[in-house]
């Protein structure tokens, strides 16, 4: 994985007041351009490629005088203007970035696109078609008239996200730049030690720039609700009190990760919460829990910007995957006992908590922890769920349980508060009947799309091992 | 720093069978050899270099052929018998290495010898000369007919590790090979990243390699206490139980470490019980406090075998550089308040401890913690404690108040407990006034080899930044 590392389009802009009308730096005007008729997009995406064989470094939208004169004025009001979002090209990112836009944020994104990299080397795809990132935000702009800037390149180069910070002068930043699958992580060696590296070292790159470079940006970062495991107490939101031989404090909630991904994340939240103490940063740490839905107000407004949509046994979650197992007729796969519960919310909750996060930042110094998700269900739960609404529709759906890839408790206590962000004012989108119908009848629309050689797990925990292993896709579409 | 982490002299032998004698891999013999008379040690560090030239990338120990069948038939008993100590090159390290050696371990040194680089990196050096690891190891073995191997070479180079656990085989793995410095981790970002990327990396590879090649080995892993940092409540060893809302969970104990050393700390303990859990290894995380003192059994057998001792502002500790500032008529320098209070032991019960937890093994699956230390100050009480002593010896010593150069409490409730390491034998070297007595005679020995420009503190906890920092070494000796 060591060329992951590596891959990295710096762009070299010394002074954001220079960078994105100097003529050695590349810019693209989105506003000309018509929304995508399909000879556009043949077009573009050869223009994509003959950027990269050129050597250019980075796409930026420009940005007029009179907005970089508003920003500088900007400074003086409190709620941010300003919200770059790393990894704004993922299934999370990609929904967060168009709200904050369509919200009035100026946005850029920030990613090195490798999502798409490793799409490619596992040999799955979305289960929608997906646009390149510049033709979205190309489409974004027709449709809306707003602008959201592109740099391309890794965070783990710290150069290059100097880069990013200098010329964009970030207000909060929305960290979803990490390798986010469990089941990748547990692939092999390498990818263990990929994904530790790329998430830990990349978060501590953001955590430098903005001490460097912004210092007063509130960070407001994804983690996971799996940090915490499955322990025998109600799990409260990032702190504890404890009172233990008649002294009382309150401390950090005690952490029991269980894969290199979930680990990487609680590395982050101890990394993060230091420099808060340390250096007066703020920020805020979404744990957030299981992800479903692919519809957001701004994703459904034009095919290409359509999100992406992950049912493979590496990417896919839980529900997303039991919808596309149920419309091409594949038996929903539980795994063990199907008795692990978890928090899950509608990826429209994950945008609007994100932006409540902006909206109502930490104060200087601390490190603050919501638990992100709306409600709690065990596997077998969304499983009858599934099956029930795919009857309603017609389908006929089993259910088997396949022997569980994963260590992990499959009947256990579960509880975990979500209130903070409520009392913020989050308006839960809870998981309804009609939500799980247009779901499945999303998922049956794009069935000719499955590949179902992508479903059953691949990826042990147990049995990882130190060679690279490479995963053949199997030519069955 | 990115040339450290490719900095490797790989073993390449495919099989511990053939490995020692196969006629393309170097392999030294010490038996012949007197003990460093000062022409040999001439003459053996100008052979050093040439192996280095020539491109020879490691030196082991031969192993006799009945030394390779009662290794086989080792395996069932239940005592380990080869322990592996990465970072034996170091101030524990190398302690350790040669305790284990007299007591009848077959021990190997695992080390990539970059501690020596950063001493010529910063400027400093060692109140005693050390002699270089292979004369280390040829004055071990003539003094005392036992063979320690060497294996020199980076464990974050996963072929190179499991190169050498191939070869070696061991049943224990001390693992004490991390940048193991708070204020090197806070020189600047590329340090932090460094540090980070070092520790965290090259344990998931131990962890691998014990997977992968030695399943049933016990891993002995110094941590720090510094990972707890100062709660208002008592500190348990590892775990705490807590009752909560009704229920009770016995769960890892919170920690709050205070700089990116200590935080990689924090991530190679989670990151040990995920996989004790996951893959059934067996590990033990000591929890060391501030190690003082240097002299052990066996590193007072012979010049050559001295242990490193540092006082510099970077690696040196509050006790030894207390010592050292006696010694020399440097006031003592107690950052801030001095309130700050720590477990702390003397490298004899290092030793001592190392060898009680690979005497005594965590059974498979398991992770244990001990916190290793016997007794508790705060700077001030080392302070006083150290004029006394020097007073009664003649030393005039003065005590001042330094800005802090770190972010901690300085007035705080603390009460560890250490009572595991005790229940299973530990008899501690408590400090006295004899001991402080030799110390201070012992840094009064080497006085002249004291440089006062390395002793106030020139890294700051909040003036880090994001420059490489160039240490410019003053030319005062």
């Amino acid at each position: 994985m060591a060329q992951l590392l590596s891959t990295t389009c710096s762009i070299r802009t010394p002074d954001r007041r220079t960078s994105f009308r100097n003529p050695q730096y590349t810019s693209l005007s989105f506003a000309g351009s018509q929304c995508m008729p399909k000879s556009f997009v043949k077009q573009s995406r050869k223009r994509s490629v003959i950027f990269r064989k050129s050597n250019i470094s980075a796409i930026a939208t420009p940005v007029k005088e009179s907005e970089l004169q508003n920003k500088s004025s900007d400074r003086s009001s409190r709620r941010p203007k300003r919200a770059m979002v790393i990894g704004g090209d993922g299934y999370c990112g990609w929904a967060t970035a168009l709200h904050l836009s369509n919200r009035g944020y100026e946005v850029a994104v920030v990613d090195n696109l490798v999502r798409r990299l490793f799409d490619n080397q596992l040999g799955i795809s979305s289960l929608t078609p997906i646009s390149s990132i510049q033709d979205r935000l190309r489409c974004w702009k027709q449709l809306t008239g707003k602008t959201i800037s592109l740099f391309v390149g890794d965070i783990c180069d710290f150069e290059f996200l100097s880069e990013a910070f200098k010329a964009f002068e970030p207000e909060a930043v929305v960290h979803f730049g990490e390798q986010r699958s469990a089941p990748y992580s547990m692939i092999d060696r390498g990818r263990a030690v990929y994904t530790q590296h790329n998430n830990v070292i990349g978060t501590l790159n953001v955590l430098f720039a903005m001490k460097e470079y912004a210092p007063e940006c509130h960070l407001v970062k994804l983690g996971t609700m799996g940090e915490y495991g499955t322990p025998n107490i109600d799990i409260e939101e990032g702190y504890i009190t404890i009172t233990h031989n008649g002294r009382t404090d309150t401390l950090p909630f005690p952490k029991q990760a269980s894969s290199f991904y979930h680990l990487s994340k609680v590395h982050d939240s101890n990394n993060i919460a230091f420099t808060c103490k340390a250096w007066g940063l703020s920020a805020t740490d979404l744990n957030q829990g299981v992800v479903y839905g692919v519809r957001t107000e701004e994703t459904a407004m034009h095919e290409d910007l359509v999100n992406r949509f992950d049912y493979d046994a590496v990417y896919g979650t839980a529900l997303n995957r039991f919808c596309v197992q149920a419309a091409v007729g594949h038996p929903l796969t539980v795994y063990g006992k199907g008795g692990q519960t978890r928090g899950y919310l509608d990826i429209r909750d994950t945008v609007q908590c994100v932006e409540i996060a902006i909206a109502n930042p930490a104060s200087p110094g601390e490190f603050r922890v919501f638990n992100q998700f709306t409600e709690q269900f065990s596997v077998n739960e969304l499983a009858e769920a599934v099956t029930k609404a795919g009857e309603k529709l017609g389908l006929e759906v089993r259910t088997i349980s396949v022997p569980n890839p994963r260590v992990e408790a499959e009947e256990h206590y579960y509880n975990a508060k979500h209130t903070k962000l409520i009392e913020l004012g989050l308006k839960p989108h809870l998981l309804s009947d009609s939500l799980l119908d247009s779901l499945l009848n999303f998922t049956m629309k794009f069935s000719d799309r499955v590949d179902k050689e992508q479903i059953m797990p691949t990826v042990s925990w147990k049995k990882i091992g130190v060679k690279p292993r490479t995963v053949v896709a199997e030519a069955s579409r």
